[in-house]
């Protein structure tokens, strides 16, 4: 291949927010973006007939648990029989479970389970993924899962980036001992995290029975990267907390009302919500994108794929979540899962279709960018171009 | 091919209602399944060696709308801005501007559309789909629609069941003379479609401002074919009418409550229940499965699959809303889109893996039967087997 590569006669190209040219063609370069352009192929370029159909930047999932291992299949099963989350939990179940899952695995076992989510992803259209540690929650298990992130990203087609979460549960060798554990994670894994360089954000778990306000706090005054948090999934406040840090992101915010929201949008803190966890979960609050939007924030979705509350690889699946429960459109959808994802991952070579930009797209088995989100679970996925090569 | 193939190496196989085989091997000749065992393949068979996947037959979609033409994904982006139904169809959406799509093509052009639809399904896990007539309200409309159904069935690898839905809405030139379109329904397109056999049940649509208790009642009297019924999706009350007509089948039921179910459980009526209609139309109140289920009720899953109110040709989606948003344990939604499905199309030879069944199956890429519906919209499936080949 000379790595020269034009994506012709397609229908709509989505470049950029919400900008679409009609009719264009795509050209590739040594993995990157040259052009898009109106009309056919200069010479030189492999060309690939996409058939009038649309192209869109490969989709960035800014918000995954990817890297784990054993399924959680049989709570599912308890919950639809009526357990709560919580009882799960007190049945041995929960994030728990799955750190046990983890720390029983080697870097090589733990990597061959993850490749499969990878997979599954890249398939569904997504060709970055952040992806989070949190289920080893000991500093040697921690480093294990950040080194499968990025064995993931060196040998796969999907490019991943590292957030270490050790802040995700408290350990049972710590109950009891939060503040314990948060010396661990504070003095021993940041450092380590940090000289590795193999996460590019931390993040934490604020919630009841999980971290508070000063953990955080702890976290971000460490100013060592970026800082991500969860918060507002079961209670609220936490918006307000990650605007007084200056959280890079504040995820989920399902519990997050007009003032959370203003102080966000205040503070300039990228929103990325979670759907796809809620519906899991079976709950019916979904986060208020559109006082968000309406705000001007650059709303990003991304699946939470992980095995407790969110089993789902597929970005398509989350924006027809936020087309028919949360009132975005197809297009604000889309921007959730390209460029706005982008920001929130501190990234502008990525969820475009621009000069200089990645090589990443999407060819859907459709003439129209709205029926991405709209025909729900459809195979629509038609080709996958990572670094200028199909990768799907 | 000789027509004589093992599935070996089975991890799970469901067998029938509920019935799991572990380890086993299912052997197929001359399209219909010979047997399911424990251990390897007897010789005279071609091995496929499904590496501890899970094996279910293959899935049955009993409540199809997928011959139509023309998306409706404008309405999806006005519903996600606030539009009522009620509103789209003032603006000259809803039900009718698909039958103007439809209408619009010959029965070549609608076959091409169709066909599209068809192979989603079956990329999906389906290989036997009920379709619906419904946009065409006009004699030779209907017949067009139904005669691509039957087309679908002999060109692709679906199966169909056809199923005369002339009562869908009021067409628009006998706006406001519903009689007289029930006089076209009954007196001129029953004995048509019963003479050519394209169709094997009738349907009506019974909701306020489309047709109501008399008009299925004239319908039913024709004794023709087996009726079915759509009711209580927006009203309630349908569900007692359908068990007094001796209806086959009773679907959609969003609105039915103790009463009406307790009604359809002594008439022997199988519910259909469609979830992805509701999650479509951004609504929150799903049918009241575990009631039915507890009254022993064969409670069956379907896609309803059509461009206005849940443009979804996939089961798996459906079978994950039922576990997550109606209580369903992953097998109940498994006997749903199975099964029970061959039991509201009146059938015996499929939705089983047994002796003398049709040889349609679906190796799925895990080795839980209950992650098929866990990991929602995951591309799970590894290969659809229909009539005892590789269709997928």
């Amino acid at each position: 291949m000379s790595g020269r590569v034009a994506l012709t006669n397609c229908g709509e190209v989505l470049t950029n927010a919400g900008d679409v040219l009609h009719g264009g063609t795509v050209l590739f370069s040594s993995g990157r973006v040259v052009d898009v352009i109106v009309g056919p192929s200069p010479s030189g370029f492999e060309s690939v007939d996409v058939g009038g159909r649309v192209v869109t930047p490969g989709l960035i999932d800014a918000h995954t648990h990817a890297v784990y291992a054993g399924s959680r299949a049989n709570e599912y099963e308890m919950r639809a029989k009526g357990a709560t989350y919580q009882e799960i939990a007190a049945g041995g179940g929960g994030i728990l479970s799955t750190v046990r899952a983890v720390r029983e695995l080697d870097g090589e076992q733990l990597f061959a389970e993850s490749r499969k989510h990878a997979e599954w992803m890249l398939k569904c259209g997504t060709t970055t993924a952040e992806i989070k540690s949190g289920y080893g929650l000991a500093t040697l298990h921690e480093l294990k899962m950040l080194d499968v992130v990025r064995r993931i990203g060196e040998e796969t087609a999907l490019d991943t980036v590292g957030t270490f979460l050790g802040a995700h549960a408290v350990p049972p060798e710590f109950a009891g001992d939060r503040k314990g554990y948060m010396d661990l994670v504070v003095d021993e894994m940041v450092p380590l995290v940090v000289s590795t360089g193999v996460a590019s954000a931390f993040d934490i778990f604020v919630e009841e029975g999980y971290f508070d306000a000063d953990d955080a706090r702890r976290l971000a005054e460490t100013l060592a990267l970026p800082l991500r948090m969860h918060v507002d999934q079961f209670s609220s406040g936490g918006a307000q907390l990650a605007s007084e840090l200056g959280a890079a992101t504040a995820d989920h915010l399902e519990q997050t009302g007009p003032e959370g929201i203003e102080a966000l949008a205040d503070a300039r803190v990228v929103p990325v919500l979670l759907p796809a966890s809620v519906f899991c979960l079976g709950q019916k609050k979904y986060p208020d994108a559109r006082r968000m939007l309406d705000f001007g924030m650059p709303v990003v979705l991304a699946t939470d794929f992980n095995p407790g509350s969110s089993p789902t690889p597929s970005l398509p699946l989350v924006m027809s979540l936020a087309c028919t429960q949360m009132g975005m459109t197809p297009m604000e959808a889309l921007c959730g899962c390209t460029v706005n994802a982008a920001k929130a991952l501190g990234r502008g070579d990525i969820g475009v279709l621009a000069p200089g930009a990645k090589a990443d797209a999407v060819v859907w088995d459709t003439d129209d960018l709205s029926e991405v989100s709209y025909y729900v679970s459809a195979p629509l996925v038609w080709a996958v171009f990572k670094d200028g090569e199909r990768a799907v």
